[in-house]
């Protein structure tokens, strides 16, 4: 049946999880290298799902080892070839396939210049494995649905993994990751039949904010990219206080805004936004261990609190996740298999 | 009548530009600190159209001095207390109004940890300008209109003159800045009158993508925050490759894509992602200098080539913002105040 391998993969993401953290000697060295390098900048580059975990990645190396990382412009480097120094600097590129052509390009071209170069990828026997100095498995096994899930957990695990481990906490946070494999397998039954009465009301929706701050807004830019791809709704990520500066103005009782809300320093930020698009007659969903907080929500999928800020996102993507699948199913899409996508993405 | 404020200060743009260039020596004296102080990186910080010129200051500082430029993460800094150095950076805060809460608090917090902090702004009686160390006139004029568009116009102007003033070359970029204040003057009137018969034709448009890369993303995001706010339509901006990377997969004939097409070398990249949109069964529209290099446009909107590709954008978003006010107008919609937006905006 359509959709099957993504529904699959949904389920499977603990155990990719866990699959994972067996490397993690293999992350806890490359962090260690990293921090030897005391880097001026950690350069994220992937495009899609990976450029969405490149988003958690700017507040784990914030929070964690203090580093200033950005996702950083491809273009700029690939196209037209500026001249940045960049032999102070750490670059993590992010590729399921290791075939992204224009983040080996950056690669090749960053490791030519000086930088440290540190790819995770699903296909470590790749272009990107080969063109980078470092190469980390994702180690989340064969994803045979075109939209990405599984990989994109396991690109969080191995960025927390990298920056706790540069600030000399690997250890804690892969106890704390293990932590999270056994919450997710545990909600993983109910939030499947949560979503299901939430996707059947969606299937008209033509347009949709999703709406993060912080940490979370990884979650809001993955989740959005998933209802765009596998259910052909215009969804846009937008942070918290982007929503109150003009896209607001969009909002009506067709156009719903779901909100990620984690229990951290920006749910003030999410909760006042909700508050906002509410006014404007939105129907509003909750996600993420703190949905509870989120006044007038017509849905609220909350999950388990990991414990750590940081942890928060590995979790509050899944409801997300899973809405997505019983989506696509009510519009009778084909999740596996989106209309005009394929699993490696050689676009430029 | 509704909408007048708004049309008035897009064709205001030109002069509203001239007033932001006899203030040249400013940026000039700015840029020479600046580059004594030989930034590691330079952060970039503001919301909405603010963000949307500082994606522009990438590519800006990128190109012109060889430096490492980033839109920040507010909420790392102002939320999440995160201890990154900022002592070898230099922020540059840019907020029309001067009194965006954040962006306040990240100058206060991040010139109390020695960054060189410079505010651009249209008021630099505010908030923002008594936080920071420099403080430059946007001079833009008041500006009456909600939504902004000579601000945007003067903040790229602006970066461009420290970007270019840091690299040595202040005067020759103030140059062609005149230049494109006499190009934008004589191009208005026939752009005016060539977007009103696209604008009829999108009356019921519910959604949008609007495409660039690179230099010109900046222009696609400032587009489709004007189509957002004044247009009530989804209009999400896309990088040409992340078109590719899930979001083609949405697309059909009711779901229309914008490209932003000026002559560098990102232009390939969008001419692709017009091709997979067009593929989808998508209506296109094209504009830029490059506009005409787009196959199989419903509609193209040239405009003049400055000469210079980092000074393409200031020409490149007239015709959007020109359409937005037709269509607003054809959709009966006030743009010059949107429903539930403000000219000063406090959210968090």
């Amino acid at each position: 049946m359509s959709g099957e391998l993504f529904l699959a993969e949904i389920r499977e993401q603990p155990t990719a999880l866990a699959r994972l953290l067996e490397q993690e000697h293999a992350y806890a060295a490359a962090a260690a290298t990293m921090a030897r390098r005391a880097p001026r900048t950690v350069r994220l580059v992937g495009h899609g799902t990976s450029d969405n975990a490149a988003s958690y990645g700017v507040y784990a190396f914030g929070l964690l080892p203090g580093w200033t990382a950005l996702r950083d412009s491809i273009s700029l480097a690939v196209y037209y070839g500026a001249a940045v120094d960049v032999s102070d600097s750490v670059v993590i590129a992010l590729s399921q396939s290791g075939r992204t052509p224009d983040v080996v390009a950056y690669v090749e071209r960053t490791r030519a210049r000086g930088a440290l170069t540190v790819a995770l990828t699903n296909e470590p026997d790749s272009d990107l494995g080969r063109a980078a100095e470092i190469v980390l498995p994702l180690a989340a096994g064969p994803e045979r649905a075109v939209a990405a899930t599984k990989t994109y957990v396991n690109q969080l695990a191995g960025l927390a993994l990298l920056a706790a481990g540069a600030a000399g906490r690997g250890a804690a946070f892969a106890d704390g990751l293990w932590g999270v494999t056994a919450l997710m397998e545990d909600a993983l039954p109910a939030l499947e039949r949560a979503v299901a009465p939430a996707a059947s009301m969606f299937a008209f929706v033509g347009r949709m904010f999703v709406v993060g701050r912080g940490i979370e807004y990884a979650t809001a830019r993955e989740l959005a990219l998933k209802l765009t791809e596998t259910c052909r709704v215009a969804a846009e990520p937008l942070t918290a206080t982007d929503l109150a500066h003009g896209p607001v103005a969009a909002l009506d009782p067709l156009f719903p805004v779901w909100a990620i809300a984690s229990p951290d320093e920006s749910l003030p930020a999410v909760v006042d936004a909700v508050q906002r698009a509410r006014a404007a007659g939105a129907a509003i969903v909750a996600s993420g261990s703190a949905a509870s907080s989120v006044d007038g929500a017509a849905y609220r999928f909350a999950v388990p609190d990991p414990g750590d800020r940081l942890l928060a996102p590995l979790l509050s993507i899944v409801p997300g996740q899973l809405f997505a699948a019983a989506l696509a199913r009510v519009k009778g899409l084909d999740a596996d298999s989106p209309v005009g996508l394929t699993k490696v993405t050689l676009a430029r």
